[in-house]
């Protein structure tokens, strides 16, 4: 199976989501991406439709937004 | 380990977040609610930090909230 992705961005809502997710579904079945340390995964994230942060992208590439961490705008800067 | 509780108000983003949580999480780790049609688990799932549906409760006590169905208040009529 694919790996989903996890997109955040160091808030402590993702970190808690962050957490959550990679005990629930397995840590080795999450790629975790921090947009803001690897700004150019933003526009990626963005085609994925990803509003808000934390989110996860499924395998089949649905965005699951978990929570409320920040805004796309706001990783943006 | 304890199961996750998803619980959802039949939806179609409810419907959608339930079809993923339980492809990644596995079925028989989440026990799903409708909260629309049992509603005598209304308070326990505001009880639990429940704000809007679809939501995950996790083992440890943490409301997911997964993307917006509905918010509680709309659950409840």
């Amino acid at each position: 199976m694919k790996k989903s992705i996890f997109y955040h961005a160091g808030c402590p809502v993702c970190v808690s989501a962050e957490h959550d997710i990679l005990s629930l579904i397995g840590k080795d079945q999450v790629e975790v991406v921090h947009l803001g340390e690897e700004r150019s995964r933003i526009p990626e994230a963005e085609k994925a439709g990803v509003k808000s942060v934390p989110a996860l992208l499924t395998p089949n590439g649905h965005a699951l937004h978990i929570n409320f961490g920040a805004s796309m705008a706001d990783v943006k800067g």
